[in-house]
């Protein structure tokens, strides 16, 4: 597998960092990880508002316009045949001086991997996890590398038998899932719980919420508590990866499905099913 | 400099670890920061309890034992000469299969490296960030290499002329500062937020509290409001590298610092001054 690092082309064997810097150290970078399919990145200018949002946030420099990271991801995609993938774009703030302080370290480190696309899941079974998120957290909203209560928290609901968890604010209320953003469906109306509940900004998520606007099916941005969600039509996640995946039950309890209700919505969003 | 990677002693130009180490893609590791005194590591029993802790935390298998390591570190410090410094230890999970799942990640990443005492700071000026953390999360207690928060809060800090942050949990109570944590001397008792606040369980922050419990010194593990640390008669911060550092101020109001108080409790104090 070819990768790109720092303007170079290599050998994904070839492809080290040093231990120095501040992505291994201190979790001080973004992601961001895009589908690619019929060898072209799926919602590209989505992805990369988040990632110079997050880079602006950081006061990372993007060392590449996303044009120009644009074409890096076309010619590994071609190196490496993989037009069915999953591209990971990682910025890192590079090597600096020993602490916390950001200052004097001005050299970015910039990694583009392919992975080939995972098998499709078709649906999840949900767990609600013991770890909380930070309500009204603006690192949330950026793609950190920083993802150990997402990795914890997937863990516990793998240990539990899930397949993946579902993610609760300090107040209780839903906030996402480990990798996905949570939707319901309720009373016609596709609901997902506000960015700030804790909840990263999802770029399926937002792709959800833009073309339920389109095709004016009524939207809800509403806190939510775990046990509501057994009294609802329907509730799926979103991932860039997968798309939308149905969730069948929450803590080993069959959530409702209202399959015309389903229907009907999820028939307006492209996105469904997009993977594999 | 010779460093300590996986085993080996190697010039810090030759340390790189692959771009697929979850360290680097997720924050999944941690670390410890031992202050390295006359040649000995300070501490060390306390470091590594923690760092055993987190691992367990984790789920991640220290590759050496303490005991072990703690060779490894000496043979450091003698190759580089350097009987004042800074070791670093990381652990992190290493490679592994994309995304969150832990499975099949059964390599971690271990890593030594020291660096020279930094000049020792005689005082410090604190500015409340914006930015809060998260009360009662367990991954707070361990210290995880995912420092974002703390890297913004100080920056923040730092932008608005002061020297350390003091971070606010989601309650707006005080829980730490970005690379310490924080004490106060209230009628004639040395008081620190608990661990739920959603402070790190500081190595410095036990050794005070421990010798304050031995040389009979009330103390308390208290809730304050930053507000109210004027009124308190001093306050005060520790780290494992500066020990124990007086804070002056607070968001440019200058915090009350009695000395007969302060210097009747800190003299009792063995890690006072410890750097430089």
């Amino acid at each position: 597998m070819q990768v790109f690092l720092n303007g170079r082309f290599l050998p994904e064997a070839q492809a080290v960092i040093p231990i120095s810097d501040r992505g291994f150290l201190y979790g001080d970078g973004l992601f961001e990880t895009v589908k690619i399919t019929h060898g072209r990145p799926l919602w590209w200018e989505h992805h990369m508002e988040r990632f110079l949002n997050g880079a602006e946030f950081l006061k990372l420099t993007l060392p590449w316009s996303p044009a120009k990271l644009r074409e890096f991801a076309a010619r590994l995609i071609q190196e490496n045949a993989l037009p069915e993938s999953v591209l990971r774009v990682t910025l890192t703030r590079g090597s600096g001086p020993r602490g916390y302080s950001v200052k004097e370290a001005n050299c970015p480190t910039l990694a583009m991997t392919l992975q080939p696309l995972p098998v499709c899941v078709t649906s999840v079974r949900l767990a609600v996890a013991s770890l909380r998120v930070l309500p009204e957290n603006p690192i949330a909203k950026i793609k950190s590398v920083g993802k150990l209560t997402q990795i914890l928290a997937r863990a516990e609901a793998q240990m539990l038998g899930a397949d993946e968890a579902l993610l609760l604010n300090a107040k209780g209320f839903v906030a996402e899932c480990a990798a996905s953003n949570v939707f319901w469906l309720e009373n016609g109306r596709v609901c997902t719980p506000p960015i700030e509940s804790g909840a990263l900004a999802g770029v399926t998520r937002r792709v959800v919420l833009d073309m339920c606007a389109e095709k004016q099916i009524p939207t809800g941005e509403e806190q939510i508590k775990p046990a509501e969600l057994f009294g609802v039509d329907g509730v799926f996640l979103t991932n860039s990866v997968a798309g939308i995946i149905p969730a069948t039950d929450l803590n080993g309890r069959v959530l409702l499905q209202s399959p015309l209700v389903r229907e009907r919505l999820l028939r307006c969003l492209p996105t469904r099913r997009t993977c594999g």
